[in-house]
């Protein structure tokens, strides 16, 4: 397999690095300093930004306009935050480091680390309706909201997160581990492709095409991430990603074997690709980002 | 004074109490079972129902349609029990009853808990963004969820929390302990009565009207429940709300001294009603809300 082109993807997450921080700006919004600080923590604290960008790349595949897209494709990262902060508190995963730092209540109290995550998925609506795109194309605006809300909520990434801590020291069982996958990780990535297909226009058969593509994504990402907290490279050994294990939490190789986990991406990958099939080279970048999660493992 | 009518009051909220669980059925929402224990048992602990009340009425006023609006009256309730749950935490206020029942992590556990909060805050934009009325109205839609957004985030309800915590045990100053009020509780009030003003179509003028009757009914209802505290009605004592004092909390009559709470009491009824004065007949059940309200104190 060819090297993936990463300029796309490097271009758009530099556009989402531009404007994080903008959408809560005090001049937008008025929070309390140590509010702000424990927020902007968070958001500064990188990460490859995966959601916005694919949520750019979708709208832009329809013959969206990415500029328009900024404001939601911020906002799905302020949730996907939202739920690292959140998930990372001693009465959740208990995870004292995030990305090599401090994990936000490590850094801010507990109190103030349950009210960074609060902030963020509030202000996430927030930024999308108060965005110009939503006063030009309400319709639109409104059913992208309603489908993040629907992957991030009781039903999607919190039922997920709920669902895993049930799980943790449990006997794996394929059919539960993929369900935990699909919720936690996946609803969220389908949102994504989802939100960009709805808001760039595209028409309901492509924008089903962009979900589906969205949800094999967001599989494959989370099996890359499991084996990489098997293989566990130097890089990111050291980033406490490869506590999932000790913890006794499901990952896929360790459940499942190392074979079936690799098979199982491959299959992930190509299920992504297909689903693209309607796609020309507009759905180039898409397919990039297949290749560059794909890569994670190697 | 005369005693004010309740009726049209109980109305509507036996209008929020028969769909509050409707709109997170599994038929709408597939949510874990535990998630969903929590998240319904702090749904049916009670509580006045106040903010549906005052969107619904409000929207009544400009002549709008109730049962459009009631996706929305159920949002807003969502949102103030997400906050209800959250503020409990450990982490947080740490109490241990709310309204004579355990708190929702005493009853499921923190993380449980947390979860439950944050699919409370989730779902409320889902159900706005499915409701019907936002099909039709998708304008009005937007405009209310980014109103509801703004008031209950960072700048609004989430800050006035962490503004609380900060005060607890400084000395008060009464420009902080306003600020923090209409922040962690009038923001919503008057969310609220701007949402019912927006959803039912009413002219801009009157959405602000709205708003600021919303405002001072928030202070107002704070106001009220500070001096509920001091005094401890017997009904009250039992659930719980006397703790605050004793916490080192902000109160009013604790801080400014009883006469001064019953006189911003009085001032506060009255800027409510005088926000209303462009209203007729129409604006008969806000005025009752007002004197609802203000009766909890005797």
């Amino acid at each position: 397999m060819a090297p993936p082109s990463v300029t796309a993807f490097e271009r758009r997450r530099g556009m989402v690095e531009e404007c994080l921080l903008r959408f809560l700006d005090p001049g937008v919004c008025r929070m309390p300093e140590k509010l702000r600080e424990a927020v902007e923590y968070s958001l500064a604290a990188g990460g490859k930004r995966v959601r916005p960008v694919v949520l750019l790349s979708a709208g832009s595949a329809v013959g969206g306009d990415e500029r328009e897209l900024l404001p939601f494709a911020c906002a799905i990262e302020y949730v996907h935050t939202y739920s690292l902060i959140h998930d990372d508190l001693p009465a959740m995963d208990d995870d004292d480091f995030r990305r090599g730092k401090p994990s936000s209540h490590k850094a801010f109290g507990e109190a103030a680390a349950i009210l960074a995550g609060d902030a963020l998925l509030t202000e996430a609506f927030r930024v999308m309706g108060e965005s110009p795109l939503a006063a030009k194309e309400p319709g639109r605006a409104i059913a992208a909201m309603a489908a993040l809300a629907r992957a991030a909520g009781a039903e999607g990434m919190v039922g997920g997160q709920q669902l895993d801590l049930l799980a943790e020291g449990k006997e794996a069982v394929l059919s539960e581990k993929e369900e935990i996958d699909l919720r936690k990780t996946s609803a969220l990535l389908s949102a994504a492709a989802r939100m960009g297909g709805i808001l760039g226009g595209g028409e309901e058969a492509r924008v089903e095409n962009l979900a589906r593509y969205g949800r094999a994504l967001g599989l494959l990402f989370q099996v890359t991430d499991d084996i990489l907290d098997e293989t566990g490279s130097f890089e990111e050994m050291g980033k406490g990603v490869a506590k999932d294990r000790a913890r006794g939490k499901l990952t896929y190789p360790a459940a499942f074997g190392m074979k079936t986990a690799l098979a199982r991406a491959e299959a992930l990958s190509a299920e992504a690709m297909s689903a693209l099939s309607s796609f020309g080279e507009e759905g180039d970048a898409l397919r990039d980002i297949v290749r560059i999660v794909a890569a994670r493992r190697s």
